[in-house]
């Protein structure tokens, strides 16, 4: 913290950053860019391009949505200069909503779309909550075909086996938002009851099975019974609303999940359990949903989620669009990560840590161009220290090749090349042969890192 | 424009997004990521790392700036609900001063940083000026060398060569601040008409030469006409400031500018052009300053600069750390490119579009998981639209290759893919060495694509 003088005044400028965001030093962005890079690849892998949006959003795509005329107290909602509300957005969904309706008609549907938007929140900061995240967001637009979940399933399972996890890391929650109703009127619990119920369900995860099971008896009496044991078994929940054929909705709603369930593990995506009690927060969602869980034993939790949401257009009054997908945020990612000791090491996207010595400037900038066109990263060091205190930095900042430019270098037009880490030296001659073999050395070195 | 009932009221609901700031659709996208991507990848190839930061910062970070007590009418500031002042950075310095400030005894300088954040300010929208747009900030912290000030500079150069910008297209104009201070000593220009008549020689180039120097005349009076003549000629005017020896701190700066011109001259830099009228308009630049301007000769302005500003830390009561950097901004560079016909077409990150005949669903998954198991993307088409249609969408899409699976396909275990530009079709197996083809086939097409 630093004190500075205004206007006679002393006043303390910090800093540290606004509360609840967070810097990206170099180090961080290095982990912050891996994540987004497997973000990108995963999505593109199964077909899905890039779009994205300005943070900054009139605040009537907020109130819409709710239908209330208050904005959610979570929201940074403030008045601009030319008296407009304006809202950073705290989730996408609206937004590519928005996108989507102004170009509806221009648009070849199916769509398969990502972002990888920053999100806000005014809250209270806390482990795996700040006030400003990223979320990959990863939706199919125009399609109701149960195809579409199973690829939106199989695509988040994938983005984490890309980040090295194994099946038996995480847990893959499923089930629909309708049968719940279905089940309800199974057992004839009064409407009034429901809204309640389901609050208490959503949150079993979190309760020990006393405290669940009074709760449930507390608002459903003599149903209680059966609901708790309908839910102790996802199978006999399915055996409650489906087999007799006396509902065909019911029963398609069923079916739908089991041939999703089934789709999956043709895939081999099996680490996957029908969770009836899987609700999840967000109003829109219409049907089928998901939530992947750590199963890390002392950091069990929700890891993202998402589902199908085929009412997504109403807000702007046009013909719906049915869509499915799932929002994936980066603190969340990069704690599962670390839990599943799975963060990278630091590298450096520099290649070689080039030195001057004997003031030769002129020929170590000449020498740098010719490799840099090589699509090799190099840095050069313009400061007079020792060799040792130059080959340290290149260390500490991850940087794998050392060179050296002197006077005896530029006599002989070469430059001495070393390994850091094998220590091995070798000089190379300042001429096409001598350049090609330097890239030559730098490829094989990344490849065999990243192999 | 849609309308929404809500409260009883028909609201209207808009789809364009908040004034002034831009949706990147894929094709949008496309282009600015293309330009992120050439950002990157230069400021990489000259051993520069990314950081990045929130876009809240605490407003206090711009009052100290400037030390006044009101921040820039043009900012977006706005109070949260904790009563905190909040502002939507509109420039990356303070934030990269802030983080500096904070770490400075454990980073190890020079540093060299970029990064590309997204910018805030408040004005009336119109071409080239939106009110959020991205920057490319690069800059090295620590060294006072001109070798600093020339890589700077030839990082700047070679950022639009790599947008395969030419040098007759862009011309980079240099000077040093402290100059034409030496300038008005030697011609004894009264300290109270300094500033006016700086301020006229910024604008030079927005006026024609008789607005010009009518405006210096009544500034300056009998002094104008030494003053007309020097920025006629910045040789002479070189000549005006350095020479006998008599102000060896006039000769410094003089030698330096000329060992910076000099270095890049080397470097093969030559569109370079001493500008004694140059001055740019930050405060914080204390040296070297460095303009490109774009040669089209309809559409001749700045496209970006820099400079040396060795008081960074200021305003955290810090020592201080000498610093020297440009920013570059999206919606500039992408007007650049349009304008000499630069931008690239788009090309789809999906390789391949896969569509799904006689309900061969599950099949085709596999066949899509294998494929893509191999880095190669495929999208899968699960709709029953007719093959012609599949194939338009995919051109629409510019997706490279087309693929169709059916029951023939299911039963010899194969995938017929077709390059819809060349109209070559080939079947594969779906084995490991068809696989293997499929990749090559993809990698070669790609590799012709770049070339």
């Amino acid at each position: 913290m630093a004190k500075k003088k205004v206007g006679g005044e002393t006043i303390r400028l910090e800093t540290s950053s606004y509360k609840g965001v967070r810097d990206f030093y170099p180090k961080e962005m290095f982990i912050e860019k891996y994540i987004f890079d497997k973000m990108r690849r995963t999505a593109e892998n199964f077909g899905y391009v890039e779009y994205s949006a300005s943070i900054l959003e009139p605040a009537e795509l907020y109130r819409a949505k709710t239908g209330e005329e208050i904005v959610n107290e979570q929201t940074y909602t403030f008045k601009d200069r030319g008296d407009r509300d304006v809202t950073l957005r705290p989730e996408m969904t609206p937004t590519v909503a928005r996108m989507i309706a102004a170009k509806r008609r221009e648009l070849s549907f199916p769509l398969r779309w990502y972002s990888i938007p920053n999100l806000f929140r005014y809250e209270q900061p806390q482990r795996g909550r700040l006030r400003e995240h990223f979320q990959l967001n990863v939706d199919m637009f125009g399609l109701t075909s149960e195809r579409a979940d199973i690829e939106i399933v199989s695509l988040a399972y994938q983005l984490l086996k890309n980040f090295g996890a194994t099946d038996d890391d995480f847990e893959i929650q499923v089930s629909d938002r309708r049968l719940l109703n279905y089940f309800w009127d199974s057992i004839a619990l009064p409407a009034s009851k429901r809204t309640k119920v389901t609050k208490i369900l959503d949150k079993k995860n979190k309760m020990s099975k006393e405290v669940f099971e009074a709760a449930v008896e507390a608002e459903a009496g003599k149903k209680s019974k059966k609901i708790i044991e309908a839910m102790d078994s996802g199978r006999s929940f399915m055996e409650a609303i489906k087999g007799d054929g006396s509902d065909p909705a019911g029963d398609e709603i069923t079916r739908n999940l089991v041939s999703i369930i089934d789709g999956l593990s043709k895939l081999n995506v099996t680490n996957v359990v029908f969770t009836p009690t899987l609700v999840r927060g967000l109003d829109y969602y219409s049907g089928f949903v998901f939530e992947i869980f750590d199963k890390n034993s002392e950091n069990s939790r929700s890891l993202f989620g998402g589902g199908r949401y085929d009412n997504l257009l109403e807000i702007f009054d046009v013909d719906p669009i049915p869509a499915v997908g799932f929002g994936a945020g980066d603190v969340t990612i990069a704690d599962f990560l670390e839990t599943h000791k799975l963060l990278p090491t630091f590298q450096s996207p520099t290649h070689i840590y080039l030195a001057v010595m004997d003031s030769q400037f002129d020929f170590a900038d000449i020498v740098a161009e010719k490799i840099r066109d090589q699509g090799v990263s190099v840095a050069v060091d313009y400061t007079e220290k020792s060799i040792g205190d130059r080959i340290k930095k290149a260390a500490t900042e991850a940087i794998p090749f050392f060179a050296v430019i002197g006077k005896a270098e530029f006599e002989q037009r070469l430059v001495k090349i070393k390994n850091l880490e094998t220590r091995i030296e070798k000089s190379f001659q300042i001429n096409e042969a001598g350049l090609k073999e330097i890239t030559k050395l730098i490829i094989d070195s990344i490849s065999i890192k990243t192999e």
